[in-house]
């Protein structure tokens, strides 16, 4: 299928019918995230893949009943970011950029920490909200894999962060959720979004050529 | 090419060769931006498209020194987010409801207007803060269409958005930049990130079952 046909073919499911995903089609969704590109390489966030349908039915009382499609899909991904970047985090990343690219070197290294270091100099508050941004890019690779693999998906901000922070113990971890994306199949009979048409701005009213 | 094996070969692109991009593939990227998901489907940003090489100079020269791919690359996408939501704008995205969907009944719709007007009811900032989010779902859905089209692209936050958006005339049309992306092809011989490995977090680091 053409990619953007894809594209027009997904739309957010609002029901799900508790199929699985078959796990090679998990691993294409996750390793787009990993491959999405991030503000400085720095990839300030985790994923969480919530497969335990407990821990779905919990999600779904505690944190987000207006989203009856988390008990019944597959998969929950919550989006998680770094409340604080720590010095620890960009230690660990600066080692990773020297494994993972020998060649290059170390004072190349060395000054690009020092500029990391200088962009970041600001409060925890606005660092989270850079590093949402940057998470919002893998929510998108990951939609965009979903729609290729033609799994359906559903992006969800539509939740209370503190309870799901508290129920998953992220304030523990560093880490604040910032969105959830939920991956299965849809349920034909109930969700209403199925059929309905997308709505969109036309090409006129979202694009200015210069 | 496998959609993964594409965002592999993706890169940042640092240096471009000056040679335009087809205006088929230029529509696949723009049509992947207007089909991006956003929260409550508001879509509330705008792109511009710069093509002229004149403008795409003077952003290099007055907002993004450190970018050297401007100059040369075949266009640069700015993401502009609306400074402020408006009652204009809502009603606009209202009355798109009723055209695009016109089997859903009025009262449903009127209902979700009140819905969005309770969510959106905070401080400007926090409202643009949340547009920087969705404009990056679609900013990750037009870096995958570059990869699946073969078309080289880049992410730019490394610029100067007050100076930006005096160039582009941004304020007075309510509209605040929040990041670019230029589309173009690798200038092989220059490009010291063509041949770089990509710095990942691995699985284990970047993912948590649960």
């Amino acid at each position: 299928m053409h990619f953007i046909e894809s594209l027009n073919k997904r739309y957010a499911s609002k029901q799900m019918n508790g199929k699985k995903v078959s796990p090679e089609k998990v691993t294409t969704i996750l390793e787009s995230i990993r491959l999405a590109p991030t503000s400085l390489g720095l990839q300030p966030f985790k994923v969480l893949v919530v497969e335990s349908q407990e821990l779905k039915d919990k999600i779904f009382e505690k944190a987000a009943q207006g989203q009856p499609q988390i008990p019944n899909s597959s998969q929950v991904l919550v989006f998680a970011c770094y409340k604080s970047i720590t010095t620890e985090i960009l230690d660990e990343y600066t080692q990773r950029i020297v494994t993972q690219r020998p060649t290059l070197p170390l004072a190349k290294v060395t000054a690009y920490r020092q500029m990391i270091d200088k962009s970041l100099n600001r409060p925890d508050k606005e660092n989270f909200n850079w590093a949402a941004r940057q998470a919002y890019i893998a929510l998108g690779f990951a939609l965009t894999a979903a729609a290729v693999e033609q799994v359906d998906s559903v992006p969800i901000e539509g939740y209370n962060p503190a309870a799901l922070d508290e129920l998953l113990g992220l304030e523990d971890k560093n880490l604040g959720s910032v969105c959830m994306m939920a991956i299965g199949y849809r349920d034909e009979a109930t969700d209403y979004n199925a059929t309905l048409p997308k709505v969109r701005k036309n090409k006129t009213e979202l694009f200015e050529f210069l």
